[in-house]
């Protein structure tokens, strides 16, 4: 008979696309112009003309056999050298190609990292506020998601209920910085902490914890800030990458898993995710965006209207008197709902046309997620209705 | 610690690829096109040109937001339109778009199908000879792959021990038709006898028991032959397709599931195999492929190349007394050794650089697998050096 699990997952309708929906049927009445719709982190600038000339070069020029032929498992050599050269160049550790499992996007990536370290009944941490996609990532493989409650001050990491959630059945912590959704990214303390802690208790506990670090808005990081390297503080760290929102490339399915090269095991865990890929059905990503991407490895789509967004939105709910946290990174900010229940606190933002998602889905209720990867004009926009809102409502 | 299965995994050394490493050598040394390589099932034939300009046209003149963005989980709404509006122009069945979930390739569609319907502890079946990557397509998601016998005399189903096997535990069986490594089409009175058991031991063990049609050679077929629907013959039968071999993109991960509409609950399966997705961190196959495909869905590259070689190499196979049942289509034959052990047998023909594959990979021992998916000018020349061995090794 049909599998109950998948079934079941059915009738939870998720809260970011059931808004996203409420977003497009109020567009179809008002014009999707004039809905402020926050609830998506889908990123909204051009994809680079580089890109899109690569592939037209490689379609026009290649060999059709060799272009969209089987790639190997592990990725396409050239393109994982290329992928490797570029950590090696910006992070200083010695990536090689053997280090690097090209995956597709970061979903493909932590389904092989979450693999390789986790069986049946072993515990999985990762820290609110939290992408809820880990949930069945996770608990899909049969290993349990297990969500360390949030450090409201800062959104960095509540280490006191992290050294207690830590047990033994944990062997890998899944962090995600720059973070969706706070837009928090963690500092050098944070993660000098945290692996400190890894170390300890893998002694203790006789076994590795692995550090899984998903990084897909790596490259979106604000202020000129330097790109923090997370597998710099831990050696047993597994680097899932996507380029999806560095390239504006979400529905090509692109990515890579990377293994720290101070990691002792890395070739055979790379190795292993070739095996990983034979009962995921995943095989390798598209043959002709590996090779586009690798032509274009150290660009970027032109992210500086997310910087600008956050300076706009960041200024403007201050004035309004939300207390926020700053985002140093990604397209979202996580301030504090006006009224504990988040979840009414968005319901009423509703009626002014501003799609806000609130915290709860995120592991930390009283909060609400605005992902601002729209246009800056939109952006600006929406703050009078804002003020509306917060006026009628909670003056 | 890491996961020993995958690890286990790695010391088990694939004869095809092994055989394919001694070619690829072998050809550094005498020049590859000395090597009379029939180990691997890569198409030769070009991708059609209409293909390569579906793309172009898509890359030239799409907004990249949209060309690139997030698919919906299921598929492109409009491709999956396409996709069920060729089917049903086809095959006549009442196929729609909630029939059908893109996926990345047969091995992400068989991924999904197989976890639609089967969990841990359950059995597939399938039927030697079989494609090896079933093993661990099917026992990495927890349930176990049994083999049915083959029936060497047609290479047919085996139906007194499918009979016998299929017990109370089988909640799918997997076929592959036109068959790797066969070549043999199954007949309709094949296809009508196994359905009819389904149906009788489905109603015994009250459960239904599910057929998945695992079809990546549907469109290669020889001699003029239609080309057979599997669906027509069962009702609860998930067709498994891949452009791979039609369109000669196994590089690009490029296939669907596609559910019966007569089954009573193929909607519900389509969506939860966009639950199913989240797990195994597939979540759509790329978008730019997916659109390119749809504008060529009834397309295929030029495969008369596979006709022409299997025409050469059945004849002179014949002629040089070897026992072998005609392939109706795809780009294999598998004939009978000339001594009872294959794996002696293939690893003589080395000496004459001809690589071919032992039938016990394939769960048939005493038969051997080639796959004539090379230049028609190789396969003449190839023949001489098959007169050779024979003469020299077995007269």
């Amino acid at each position: 008979m049909l599998v109950q699990k998948y079934m079941d997952m059915l009738s939870a309708k998720s809260v970011i696309r059931q808004l996203s929906e409420f977003a497009t049927a109020r567009g179809q009445e008002i014009g999707y112009g004039n809905v402020f719709d926050y609830s998506l982190g889908n990123p909204s600038v051009p994809v680079p003309q580089a890109f899109t000339d690569a592939c037209m070069e490689l379609l026009a020029t290649q060999d059709t056999g060799k272009l969209h032929g089987y790639s190997p498992s592990l990725g396409i050599t050239s393109v994982r050298e290329a992928v490797a050269a570029s950590l090696e160049r910006r992070f200083g550790l010695p990536y090689r190609k053997e280090h690097i499992f090209m995956a597709s996007g970061a979903a493909g990536a932590l389904a092989h990292a979450l693999r390789l370290v986790t069986e049946p009944g072993d515990e999985v941490l990762t820290f609110a506020p939290y992408f809820p996609e880990y949930g069945p990532y996770v608990n899909l493989t049969g290993a349990e998601l297990k969500v360390v409650p949030p450090d409201t001050a800062a959104f960095q990491v509540n280490f006191g209920k992290f050294q207690e959630m830590l047990g033994p059945k944990v062997m890998a912590v899944l962090i995600n910085t720059p973070n969706n959704p706070s837009g928090v990214v963690y500092s050098a303390d944070t993660l000098q902490r945290l692996t400190d802690i890894l170390r300890e208790k893998s002694a203790l506990y006789g076994h590795n914890i692995y550090l899984i670090s998903d990084e897909p808005y790596r490259e979106i990081v604000f202020d000129g800030a330097e790109v923090t390297c997370v597998s710099e503080f831990y050696d047993n760290t597994i680097m899932c990458y996507s380029f999806s929102k560095s390239l504006s490339l979400p529905g090509e399915r692109i990515g890579y898993v990377a293994v720290n090269p101070r990691c002792p095991d890395a070739e055979t865990m790379v190795n292993m995710c070739g095996q990983i890929s034979r009962g995921t059905g995943h095989n390798c990503p598209p043959s002709l965006i590996q090779l586009a991407v690798a032509r274009v490895i150290d660009q970027t789509a032109d992210l500086s209207v997310y910087e600008r967004n956050r300076n706009l939105l960041y200024t403007a709910l201050q004035e309004l008197g939300f207390t926020c946290v700053k985002p140093g990174g990604t397209f979202y900010i996580f301030p504090k709902a006006l009224e504990e229940d988040a979840k009414a606190f968005c319901q009423k933002a509703l009626q002014y046309d501003l799609v806000l998602v609130p915290g709860d889905t995120f592991g930390a209720p009283g909060y609400f997620r605005m992902a601002y990867c729209i246009d800056t004009e939109k952006v600006e926009r929406s703050l009078p209705a804002f003020r509306k809102f917060v006026e009628a409502e909670y003056h």
